[in-house]
């Protein structure tokens, strides 16, 4: 190994400053007359827009899909979006890592412009889960669990969080009520948000009275099944301006890992790979959770929120359910979590995600975000998971100036 | 757009030199008795042997992975592996970009030490194609062609790859005895490699008189189903010396892009990614086609090594055929192509070929390759391709001194 001042000497020295000049995404939802190629497209397109550029000044594509080989049966779908885009001779890579596959790509584009390698990158997310069966897509999800130790023994996705949320509420005093309160407030976010899937309030008795999914879940706990992509383009911060009035800044990056399955794990409701992200992340950002101004976290269940605004240390752990009870993460409050409505609301595109909330915390940074601008922030942080935990990447952006 | 002094600044002159200081690789095959996640830690962990270095030195692991999703039920494999090796809290992030998805992996991995971000990077490739039935493995082939366009209406992988065959005869006069001579040779040179799935020599009545497959290429014009997996360890090259003896060096990447649909390109027998990315790699390692001492090709049927020949600058077009008829391919002669076997006698872990190819050209640029060594090679060049070209990627190895 090299020394520890050797290891980070490029990284802190030499590296680019990297910028994101644009952002585009879809409405989320069922959207029956969108294919997954037309889906990236148009996100991709209203990204480059946005950074008034165009297609043959993109050097490099990035794509985060989960799972479009069993969703729409096709492989290979990097080139293939930036085909229909019209930049077929632009090298383009997919990046998989479950749900966090979205933020995961976003971390390599970053590292393509910071390197030198790449100036003008695009980074999309896109998926297209409504052209299974809602059984089939939910089977979808659980093969990002450890397929051999999980889900052949009969562990949904769901059950698997279903059993921390349990452990949660054992361990920490942790409420339905708290849960449920999650979704409402999420609701409430996407209520603002144009593009959400259900950009409608919902009341806290429904969540606690809906069907139940895996107990302690009911099925306004859970994520949707959804269409939709999301996109941004990168480029050198030092030319940032001459793309965009507002470009917004990528201070920190960090990824983790974990033990896959979750009975591996010795603490079921600490997410160890979010823990290594976030302390990579505010590391290299070179501040704490104290700094950050809102947050996009990994909402997938309610429980994975509670959770992750622990482990990325905005509450201790045990206190992320009443915290979110006093209101400590509504707009404008103590941390304003999912603004956007959060995958809970705004909606899961799973390979999408990482992506839509890059979208998000770029339009609050720029002050853009309408009915649901928190504000004036300096500091937004975006979270996300793969499959149950065993992939994990944090995004610290900062506004310009 | 940057002007092309700042474009390659950072590249030229601040990019860390990337050495690869360890290899490693499992017999290919129809492996029974092994799963992804076991033939993806045996190629990792003989490698790592190879380096001389442990688990925890490790900083990043990247996977190249194709299809588990559809061949094994199971996505989100990077962070599976990474935890079946013993290294769960090691961020690992998979590859995808059809058959090529190990060259792209390998590509990402260069990025990370490059850019210094990391110092320790493993890559590794793997796939297990034979948990499903041929058919099934070949339509997961196929799904790395355009869906909507090609393999609906009927086209298979190999008949969009017999048409390319067609045409290079007719435009050309291209033989089916030079397309078989191809099997043959690469038979030849899997003989001599201990880790091949089809490790004997065939006659060239025997590839001609093969059942069709489709027309013109028959049953031993095309790559087998395989398992396999292959990984190499990557650090900055200035310290390359202190963990192998003879480490090599990465001297150059291109990553090219095409149209994703064969119908859309202009000739079908030339495939402009290849030709992009191997102009990237000679213009980065600051040589040409007449320097490489031999290469690693995407031989997934025979035609597609005489087209890469053609399109990688060693032969002109249209002449590939002719050349690997008069031995100009064979080890020791002109220029020695696939001396590890190839996709045709080695083997096709589709998602793994490209590490396997870089585990190949190491051993060569290492003179550690056996009955198959080349005569004291100085530059080696692997090429790996996605679907039926709409990704290809060009690396150029370097031995150290």
């Amino acid at each position: 190994m090299l020394s520890s001042e050797k290891r980070y000497l490029l990284e802190v020295s030499d590296l680019r400053d990297v910028a994101i000049i644009g952002v585009g995404e879809t409405r989320l939802g069922e959207l029956w007359d969108k294919s997954l190629r037309e889906l990236g497209i148009e996100a991709g397109l209203k990204a480059l827009k946005d950074a008034g550029l165009k297609g043959d000044e993109v050097e490099k594509l990035y794509v985060g899909n989960m799972s479009a080989g069993k969703l729409i049966d096709q492989e290979h779908i990097a080139p293939l979006i930036a085909d229909y885009a019209g930049i077929s001779e632009v090298p383009s890579t997919r990046v998989e890592s479950g749900s966090a596959s979205g933020g995961i790509a976003l971390a390599e584009g970053f590292k393509a412009v910071a390197s030198g390698m790449e100036d003008i990158v695009v980074v999309g997310g896109a998926e297209k889960m409504t052209d299974v069966g809602e059984q089939e897509a939910k089977d979808i999800l659980s093969s990002t669990a450890d397929q051999e130790w999980e889900t052949v023994f009969g562990a949904t996705f769901v059950s698997l969080y279903a059993m921390m949320a349990r452990y949660h509420m054992e361990k920490y005093g942790t409420t339905k009520d708290q849960l449920a309160q999650v979704a409402v407030k999420n609701h409430s976010n996407a209520a603002k948000n144009p593009n959400a899937q259900f950009p409608r309030e919902i009341k806290k008795e429904f969540v606690k009275n809906a069907p139940m999914v895996a107990d302690p879940l009911g099925m306004f706990d859970c994520a949707p099944i959804s269409d939709g992509a999301a996109s941004v383009v990168l480029c050198p911060a030092e030319r940032a301006e001459s793309f965009h009035g507002k470009p917004v800044k990528i201070a920190g990056i960090g990824q983790g890992g974990d033990y896959m399955s979750v009975h591996e794990r010795k603490h079921i409701c600490t997410m160890k790979a979010t823990e290594r992200a976030a302390k990579k992340a505010y590391s290299r950002a070179g501040i704490g959770p104290r700094d950050i101004d809102f947050a996009e976290v990994h909402d997938n269940y309610t429980i994975t929120e509670i959770m992750s605004i622990e482990d990325l240390g905005f509450f201790k752990k045990g206190e992320g359910g009443k915290a979110t009870e006093e209101g400590k993460t509504d707009i404008n409050s103590h941390i304003p979590i999912n603004t956007s409505g959060g995958l809970k609301a705004k909606g899961r595109p799973v390979g999408a995600v990482g992506l839509n909330q890059a979208v998000e915390a770029v339009l609050q940074l720029r002050e853009d975000a309408g009915e649901r601008q928190v504000n004036e922030p300096r500091y937004g942080l975006i979270h996300n998971i793969g499959g149950t935990g065993a992939s994990s990447i944090v995004h610290i952006l900062k506004r310009w100036s």
